[in-house]
C-alpha cells in the first residue's frame, strides 16, 4: 500500500475512501467537455469537518496534491482530478444544520443541494436567492468555491453576497472559521470574502454560514420577441433607464428558439432574432406597474410581440425556450458554454461578435445571456464526427474572450477559471494583478498542493 | 535634507509635500480619544494616483512607513501616524470621474465625499446607500479601507456590498486595477473585496468604483418608546418575525435621552429606558403597510407610546435624538465609541452587559445602536479632571468586547480594528486564523511599510 493510502487508513473509516478505478472515475472530472482530468489515487467522501482536516493532513504529509469537489457540476474544469491526487468530495457532509428565522441565516455542511437549502429556507418564510442553473445538484460549498450566480442575480445578486462564515481545511492543515454570524464585522481581513470564488485553491470548505432574505412576493412574467440583437439591447437598457430592477432578464436567441423549436415543435417563433424573458417580484400595484413598465420598455425598443402574466403556468411555458435551451443543443453534440460578461449597453454588440466568431470559425453558436447583467453564454456545439470541430471551437472560444475584454468585460461572469480559461485570467489581469493573486495563494497554501494548475498556472 | 525628503521632492511637486510640524499635526491622528500617534517626516497630498505611486516608491526605497488617510473621521485609530512615517491623504483627489446611469455605477477619486457622491448619483436618478454618520465629511476611499456601514445598512448592506473595482498602489510600488466594471465577474481571486476593510495595510486606494441603486421612495418614520431595554430587544424580533426589512432601526438609549433633554430640552420623555426609530422606504401601499406593521410590533412588545409620520420635519424631530446623543455627551467630555454587533436576539441582554460594565467601572456609558444589526455603539464618557476615568474606561471597553464575543458577536461592526481593537482581535480569532491574517499580509506587503502596526500586530 502507498504511504498516502496508509496515512488515509489509519486516520479515516475504510468506508470514506474509495480507490476503484471505475467509482473513482465519476468523481474524475466536471462538466466541462474538453478540460483535461486523471485519475486520482484515492477519492474521500468525508462524513466530518474532522475527516476532512484528516484527508488535508495526510495529503501535506505525503505531498499529494487535493481537489475538492461538490456536485462536479462546474463548466471550467475546476473540479478535475490530477493522476495521483486525492478527490475530496463533500456530497456527503449534506445536512442543513440550522436555519434561524430571526438572525435569518442558515449554517450548512457544503454537500447541501442548492434547491434543498431554498426548500428548506421556505418552510420558514425565508429565501436563500443565488439561483444557478445547476439548482437541483449543484452543492453550496461548490456554489461558494465559484461565487456561482443566476437568474435572480441581476436583483439579488451572486452567492458570495450571501456568504457571512465559513468553516476551512486549509493548506496548513488546520481547521478554521471564518466570518461571523452577526449581521456586520469587520474584525480583521476578509478571509471569507477571498475565500468565495478561489476554486479550492486556497482551502476545503466545510461548513457554510449564509444570510437569507424574507420569502418574496410570486413573480410576473414578461416575455418580448425582438426583430434584431441591436433592438433587444436597446429593451435591456430601457428597462433600467425606467429605474426598474428586474427579478430576471434572460435572453436567448434565434439559434437557441430554433433548436428549441426543432426538438419540441413549441411553436416559439423563429421568426425572432431574440426572446428577452423579464421577471419581476415587486408585490401589488407596484408588480404590475413594472411588468406593464417592462412591456412598454420591449415595445418602444421594437419588439414586434410582447406579453405578461402573472399565471405561473403561463409564465413556465414562456420560460421554456429559456430552460430548454441547453439540452435542445446538446442533442445534437457536446456543448461547451461561454460565460463572459460585458457592460450592459454593449450586450448587442457583444452578440453581434459572438454571431461573427462563429462564422469566421464555422461553428455552430447559439446564446442564451443574463441579459439584465450583460452574462453572456454562447453554447458552442462540437458536431460529432467531425475532426476540426474542437479546434475551430476552441478558437471561437478565444475569439469571444478577446472581444468580451475589448468591450470593457471579463472572461468570467459566473463560471469560474478552471482549467479552461487559465490563458483567459492572463489576458484580463495586469501581470502585477497576477503576481499579487500568486501571492496570496503561496501565503495561504505553502506547500502548493491546494488544486494545484486550477485558476493560476502552477 | 534627509533621503526621504530628497526622494519625495525629486518625484513630487513640492506643493503636495507639507513637512510644517503645526500643519502636520492636523493629518497626524482620527477621532479615536486615546489612540496613540506620532509626528510624521511628511504629509504628502497627492493629486493623481501617479503620485501616490510615487510617493509609495519613494518610501520603499527609503523604508519609511506609510499611513494612508481619508477625512480622519476613523474612531479605531486606523490613521494614526507613525513617528517618522509618511501620511499620505487623499483628501485632494475628490473628483467624481464618472456615473453611469444605465450601469448603475461611478468611478471616484478617494478623496471624494460619501455625501457629494449620494448628491451626484442624485441627480441621475440614483443612490448611493452606505450612510457612516460621517457622511457629510468621511471619503469613499477610507469608506471602502474601513468597510464603513451606517443607518440604512439594516437593508441595504455596507460599503463592501458596492465596491465593483479599486485603482491601488500596492506594497510593492505597482499601481494596480482590481475589480470590474461589469455587474458580475469571477475571474481570480477576489483581492477587491480583500482591500474592502483592510484599512491601509495592504495598499493605498486611489480610484474606487461602486455600484449605485436607483433613487427609492421617500421614507416613513416610526417611533416607539419602551419601558425597558428587554421590551425594545423584544420589538426587534418581532419586526423581523414580521417578514418587514426595514430601511432603519434605531436604538437610543436612556442614558442618551437624558443628555439630549438636559442639553436642549427637546421634552422627549426621559422617561422611557429606550426609544426605538425604524423606517421603511417601501412605496405606496407596502409601506404604508410596513409602518403600521412596525407600531404594531412596537405596541405588542409593550411600548408605551409609538407613532408613525410620512412628514419629513416629523420625522427629523423623532430623529433627533439619535442624531444629537453624540454631540449631546460630547458637551461633557471627550467620547469613546464602542462597536460591538451581536446577533439580534442578544440586543438585550448585549444592552444589560453594557450597563452592569458602566456600574462596575463607575463610567457614564450611553448607547446608541443601529438595532436592526444588532450593531452597539455604546458611547463612553471620559470626563475631563478625572484623572482614573481613562483606565476605568478602558477595563469597560475591554468588558464590553468580552461580553459581546461571550454572545456570538463581534469586537466591530463598522468601525474596524485599527489600534484601538487589536487586543479585541486576538481575543476574537482564532490564532491559525490570525495567522492566515500575517501570512496574507506579508504577502502584499513584503517590506512590512503599509500602516504598520494596525489591525494586525507589528
Amino acid at each position: 500500500m502507498s504511504a498516502l493510502l496508509t496515512e488515509l487508513h489509519s486516520e479515516l473509516p475504510a468506508e470514506v475512501i474509495t480507490t476503484d478505478p471505475d467509482v473513482m472515475g465519476g468523481f474524475a472530472h466536471d462538466q466541462a467537455p474538453w478540460a483535461e482530468h486523471g485519475l486520482p489515487a484515492a477519492v474521500v467522501r468525508p462524513l466530518t469537518a474532522q475527516q476532512v482536516q484528516a484527508t488535508v493532513l495526510a495529503c501535506l504529509r505525503t505531498g499529494t496534491a487535493i481537489v475538492p469537489r461538490g456536485a462536479g457540476s462546474g463548466l471550467s474544469g475546476g473540479a478535475n482530478a490530477l493522476t495521483g491526487c486525492v478527490v475530496i468530495s463533500l456530497d456527503r457532509m449534506d445536512r442543513i444544520l440550522e436555519v434561524d428565522p430571526l438572525e435569518r441565516l442558515a449554517v450548512v455542511q457544503p454537500g447541501v443541494v442548492n434547491d434543498a437549502l431554498r426548500a428548506a429556507a421556505a418552510a420558514h418564510g425565508l429565501w436563500y436567492p443565488p439561483d444557478p442553473a445547476s439548482s437541483a445538484w449543484s452543492t453550496l460549498g461548490g456554489n461558494v468555491a465559484t461565487n456561482a450566480g443566476g437568474v435572480c442575480c441581476v436583483k439579488y445578486g451572486v452567492t458570495g453576497d450571501y456568504v457571512l462564515g465559513l468553516q476551512v481545511a486549509t493548506g496548513t492543515g488546520a481547521l478554521v472559521r471564518l466570518g461571523r454570524r452577526t449581521a456586520k464585522g469587520v474584525a480583521g481581513l476578509d478571509l471569507t470574502a477571498l475565500m468565495v470564488g478561489s476554486e479550492g485553491t486556497l482551502g476545503v470548505i466545510t461548513e457554510v454560514t449564509v444570510r437569507l432574505r424574507p420569502a418574496r412576493a410570486a413573480e410576473r412574467t414578461v416575455a418580448g420577441f425582438f426583430p434584431s440583437l441591436v433592438a433587444a439591447g436597446r429593451a435591456v437598457a430601457a428597462v433600467a433607464a425606467a429605474g426598474i430592477t428586474p427579478s430576471a432578464l434572460e435572453l436567448v436567441d434565434r439559434r437557441c428558439l430554433d433548436a428549441v423549436d426543432a426538438w419540441k415543435n413549441t411553436g416559439i417563433s423563429s421568426e425572432a432574432e431574440a426572446l428577452l424573458l423579464g421577471r419581476t417580484d415587486a408585490s401589488g400595484l407596484e408588480g404590475e406597474h413594472e411588468a406593464s413598465t417592462i412591456v412598454l420598455c420591449f415595445e418602444q425598443a421594437g419588439a414586434t410581440f410582447a406579453v405578461q402574466t402573472s399565471d405561473p403556468d403561463e409564465a413556465d411555458a414562456l420560460f421554456a425556450a429559456r430552460r430548454l435551451a441547453l439540452p435542445a443543443l446538446q442533442r445534437l453534440g457536446p456543448v461547451l458554454t461561454e460565460d463572459v460578461c460585458v457592460p450592459k449597453a454593449q450586450l448587442a454588440t457583444m452578440l453581434a461578435l459572438v454571431g461573427r466568431a462563429a462564422e469566421r470559425h464555422d461553428t455552430t453558436i447559439a446564446t442564451i445571456a443574463h441579459a439584465g447583467d450583460g452574462n453572456l453564454h454562447p453554447l458552442l456545439l462540437l458536431r460529432p464526427g467531425d475532426p476540426g470541430a474542437t479546434q475551430r471551437a476552441q478558437a471561437a472560444f478565444d475569439e469571444i474572450m478577446a472581444g468580451a475584454l475589448e468591450l470593457g468585460g471579463t472572461v468570467t461572469g459566473e463560471h469560474g477559471i478552471g482549467l479552461l480559461k487559465r490563458h483567459g485570467l492572463r489576458m484580463e489581469l495586469d501581470p502585477a494583478v497576477l503576481e499579487m493573486q500568486r501571492a496570496v495563494k503561496v501565503a495561504l497554501d505553502p506547500r502548493g498542493l491546494l488544486n494545484p494548475g486550477k485558476v493560476l498556472d502552477g
